[in-house]
């Protein structure tokens, strides 16, 4: 069940992508290569599910799901750089600054950021009102504020790092708020009360939480094949990790702990939380 | 007149500026230090002049015109990288990656582009289609259809431009698309016929290119100092500009041309366009 629905959201995600008007310039080429990276989709595809949990149509926000897709890719672009994180390689394939050069690679990142406001922005059949505090809650997560401020710290202050408080502060920016907008996304555009955006945001913090551990324990035991990437790298950067400073075992207790407080937030929907709940599981016991 | 006028609307967006409210964090520290770096806030300017234009209160809309103000000057953070522009002096001061280093400036770039969404999404007493319209206007005038696109071209294509329609191309996109978006702005927050936001539109449209004539023509005649850079800049780059390409004194022809044509195109205001007009002879005369 839990992957024939992923599926269904999965499609609408890739199928809206592909549809995308991208021309055939060295821009376009660029945006597009990292947009079809083969990527989980997990803030569209989280985003879909909070709309149909709070009795919403997942079909008539795909463009705006998708947006968030954009935003992740971006800054996944720009986090791989030179400068940044110095990646040559993402989800398998060479990182896009790689390929395309830094200078188009900073530009197709920032094309692709803008043109998520571009598609946040489109007529819908829902009040606009709405839809701009869709759009607020959007770029205040991804700015300075919230993504854009976890990679500053992810990237420079990683040697004044030394608690369990530090690693949860950078992950719940860097990772945690653009997970817990495309949940608010979802419930907001889907009709959902404040009651229910509100469980929906614990739900999403939980889950970009769990994700991150479960990275970091991937890391340590994953498999450089099925990860994409070669692994050990954060012990080669001497990056604090849960393994670090829980060891694998506290690692692996604090992910199924943080994955049971997941499922709690979104019990009292009952049974239309089957989906969210598995996809916690999905999240906790991922190969790549 | 148009000096007072000037500074009325520049120190509405000054004391905006200056109210946001930055943290003492690194990430702002590098935003805030190109933001207020003296720049002539052409941008908010216009914006706010054409809400006056259209009757509408330029009190009233100064956040969304500062948002503008923010997507210009991420995009001169990032032109100025090394693997673009190289550049490092800008606006007098040293270049943004030159202080804070280019890791923190493709950031704070980034934060300043996601930044203006969320001002531009606050909550504003107009009708909220009106604001998503302009949202969806800037977006796609600051992507890859306009600035970025017109920054790839800019980087990339130098060889290939060998006409004034070659170059024209890349200013309508680098410099244009987003005058144009702010003329647009202000006459459509301003609550303007579509007439109306015609016409400015294609005031911003000549202005846009008046103001990229007079850049070229003041990297060959300008003064280092009052510049704030060094002169003869696109010359030792071999650009090709509008003095490279119609020497000295058909640049200028074609800068009083296209000025003539910016009035034309808001003479149907009578008095009102007063500001403009002069607006438009200061972008011709400018000295930086």
């Amino acid at each position: 069940m839990f992957k024939k629905q992923y599926n269904y959201y999965l499609n609408l995600v890739e199928e809206y992508l592909e549809s995308l008007p991208f021309e055939e310039s060295l821009i376009c080429r660029s945006m597009n290569y990292s947009l079809n990276g083969g990527g989980k989709r997990i803030r569209p595809v989280l985003a879909l599910a909070c709309v149909e949990l709070v009795g919403g149509q997942p079909v008539k926000f795909v463009r705006e799901a998708v947006a968030l897709e954009l935003i992740h890719t971006y800054s996944l672009i720009h986090d791989d750089l030179p400068s940044m994180d110095n990646a040559d390689y993402r989800r398998g394939k060479l990182a896009n600054h790689k390929v395309f050069g830094e200078a188009i690679a900073i530009l197709a990142g920032d094309a692709l950021l803008t043109m998520a406001f571009e598609l946040l922005s489109q007529p819908l059949s829902i009040p606009a009102e709405r839809q701009l505090r869709v759009i607020r809650e959007v770029a205040s997560a991804a700015g300075y504020k919230g993504m854009v401020g976890g990679q500053v710290l992810d990237t420079f202050n990683n040697i004044e790092i030394n608690t369990i408080a530090d690693i949860e502060e950078i992950h719940s920016l860097k990772t945690g708020a653009l997970l817990t907008a495309a949940a608010r996304l979802g419930a907001i555009l889907g009709g959902g009360t404040e009651k229910e955006i509100e469980k929906v945001t614990r739900y999403a913090a939980d889950i970009g939480l769990a994700f991150q551990i479960r990275d970091d324990i991937l890391d340590v035991i994953g498999d450089s094949a099925i990860l994409g990437k070669p692994n050990g790298s954060d012990q080669k950067l001497n990056k604090k990790t849960y393994p670090y400073l829980l060891g694998l075992e506290g690692a692996n207790t604090k992910l199924r702990e943080t994955i049971e407080s997941a499922k709690e937030a979104i019990q009292s929907f009952g049974p239309k939380a089957a989906f969210l709940e598995l996809l916690a599981d999905y999240v906790a016991e991922r190969q790549n």
